[in-house]
């Protein structure tokens, strides 16, 4: 009986914590000779909101796209390709696909595992057409980090690495568009979310 | 008696305008062959706080800054290089310099003056050196555009802003930083803002 029950306990953990137990997944390193300038890229730059389903991102294109969000530029110091207020780093970016969500770790340049659920249609919400798109970058403020002004910090660095996620985009002639929408409450409980991670932004990828 | 009194309202208004009703100034066209690609700038993109007095910003290195910041990419359907919630267009960017203040008009690519006064003291604030900087940009959000979370919505509108200004001056070779401080009744008297009118961010610019 007590067999029964530690084995059932092992199992509702194991559930509990979903694909988290699993490894991390390294990226490919990013491939900074991208050739697109800066200008070129400004002047791209646009809202787009039909996806095709059937073509993918590579992970290729995945490593430059999370790099240019929240990636590391210095690595010696560990400093970022964008500014965060007080340097609070609060930026976290989740790739979520038909396969699941992983969470990207800048300084390992790796994907690790949080769930196994493909959590687009939640995040498409309404906007039901955009859960075609074969990736979503969502960008999630830890607001412990701050110490006053939290949501008002959090929005704003949210606001630096969606504009990288952008100008990417239009690099790797990928189309994007920055959302707000989401179904929050579906999002929070599908990665386990603390209340201190806010939902600020996702960003569906494709062509 | 009655001319007097009239010559002195028409002469306070003058003085209430301060310099508005100078005529606005055309900028150069921003200068699109820019060589240096989005990962090059991504890779300079970096905090710098320390700025030369006396090597000014040029208004051909201005014009693409501005540009970057919220200027037109799509002239056909005067949309921006930045993409903003609910595509309100709030962003207003200020350029401070000894001379003055004016504002960046996206549509025209001039600037139109708002004050003689030099606010990059006030701009500093506690962090005095900055004030060497010989041009800071002032981003403000209109928020009276947002019907709801105009706040947050204009925080992160700054951030896209802020983001694209960091990215411009890494690949023209300048130095900037994103700064929230600044002494803000000092700047909304000298500027005449509105209460709807939220200063966000400053970025002091040189070498």
């Amino acid at each position: 009986m007590m067999k029964k029950i530690l084995m059932s306990v092992a199992l509702l953990t194991l559930f509990a914590m979903g694909g988290m137990a699993q490894e991390a997944v390294r990226l490919p390193q990013p491939d900074l000779s991208l050739g697109t300038t800066l200008t070129e890229a400004l002047q791209k730059r646009r809202s787009d909101r039909m996806f095709q389903a059937d073509k993918p991102v590579t992970d290729k294109q995945l490593s430059l796209l999370l790099w240019a969000a929240c990636g590391i530029n210095r690595p010696d110091k560990g400093l970022l390709t964008i500014p965060t207020a007080i340097n609070a780093q609060d930026i976290e970016v989740y790739v979520c696909t038909a396969k699941g969500v992983s969470l990207y770790n800048p300084k390992a340049n790796t994907l690790t595992p949080v769930t196994d659920q493909d959590i687009r249609l939640p995040l498409a919400e309404r906007q039901e057409n955009m859960a075609t798109a074969p990736v979503f970058l969502l960008i999630v403020s830890d607001l412990s980090r701050f110490r006053s002004n939290a949501e008002h910090y959090g929005a704003m660095d949210a606001g630096y690495a969606s504009q990288n996620i952008c100008l990417m985009a239009a690099a790797l002639g990928l189309k994007t568009v920055p959302r707000a929408m989401m179904n929050r409450k579906a999002v929070v409980e599908a990665l386990g979310l603390k209340e201190t991670q806010a939902l600020e932004l996702n960003h569906p990828i494709g062509y």
